[in-house]
């Protein structure tokens, strides 16, 4: 079977985007194999055939989705008989919330926060598109949020705070076993780690010991990518 | 089989507690009736009994369950014939999330915009020790919250964007039925709606609509308490 996984790159062909790594942890759960291909952001023309143009894109045997909740629902229905990312229509409807939970409470201060080494990571001729667009839609300067950087860590670990309680009494948020509830913070923690030099987590965080599982699975699938330098 | 559910009383045999709500609406899913015993603030001695202070409290036939996510999981393990309340391992463990977020990050803003209102639906008796032991856990006194109110509100209907984005797309949290991530966010509901006659929801919020399709069920086991005048 044919499976093709178009997900974002950055200089040095630097795989950071959460939503991507949403969808590689996804398969990698579901133990389907994928042929991985870059995307920078000035090669919409790679990705025109989806009719939108946004990574992550799944083709697979001729179907083509995109958006990383729709490929997880997709692999659940089209893949049943492997492992499971959601555990039930229960699971799935509640692991939608904390993907919206994810990209609403979490994302935003974590932007602002990283955004100027996620800059520093896009290629040098993708990088005046990246500013324009991220300083327009952010509303400051990469140079004036990095100033206030602390804040802004302040208040990602602060949003956390549901997920730090859930992993001080189970394993994952899957619960005993990890599910795609996981992979959802996960891609979010390996953007930053992709990204930016500085742990984003404090070094007593109970997330930590949460993450260091889950970067650990598929073989350290998330782990073996080296961390920003 | 004999079951009671103690629940928190207010002033006039008013039952406001969020926390005694998601029992209730567990009861009410799984098809279990339940006496339903009134316990006010300075009533501490008739739930001694538990070992511990805070309701709610199920008693079903001799075993003692305290706090509403452990007497969730207590009815699902005992009663697995009757309606899920998670659907499943994964269904639980995320719900256990839905639980946390509800109560780390939509309650503060609420209880700050509502605990004024709340303070009024107290036993006359039991209101010094409820302001006393609230003003000192919220460090400023009733009346100044409540001079804040509208900018609580503003942060709770902001914190509330993660179930607003996923009742865009389904009718329930649980997906196409209710499920326990349902009375989670519906108990804080209606405590606000038991205890404020201000609607805590603006009024074009979608969450409506989806509260009051949770509001209806059970023969409108919600809906049909009487809202604060």
């Amino acid at each position: 079977m044919a499976r093709t996984l178009y997900e974002l790159s950055g200089k040095n062909d630097r795989r950071f985007s959460p939503y991507c790594w949403r969808a590689r942890f996804a398969l990698a759960h579901k133990n389907l194999p994928a042929d991985l291909v870059p995307v920078a952001f000035g090669e919409k023309e790679k990705i025109a055939f989806s009719g939108q143009q946004l990574v992550p894109i799944l083709v697979e045997d001729g179907t083509t989705v995109s958006d990383s909740w729709k490929i997880a629902c997709y692999l659940e229905e089209r893949h049943p008989k492997a492992p499971s990312l959601f555990g039930g229509s229960v699971g799935q409807a509640e692991a939608l919330f904390i993907n919206h939970w994810c990209d609403r409470t979490a994302h935003p201060p974590l932007v602002q926060a990283i955004i100027f080494d996620v800059f520093k990571n896009v290629r040098p001729e993708d990088q005046p598109y990246f500013r324009e667009t991220r300083e327009k839609r952010l509303g400051k300067s990469f140079e004036a949020l990095h100033a206030e950087r602390e804040a802004h860590l302040a208040n990602f670990r602060k949003a956390l705070d549901p997920a730090r309680t859930v992993v001080a009494t189970q394993p994952y948020l899957g619960g005993a076993a990890p599910a795609y509830a996981d992979f959802i913070l996960a891609g979010t923690l390996q953007w930053a780690r992709l990204a930016c030099p500085q742990d984003v987590l404090a070094g007593d965080d109970p997330l930590r010991g949460w993450r260091d599982r889950v970067f650990a699975l598929y073989d350290g699938l998330a782990r073996n990518v080296p961390a920003a330098a």
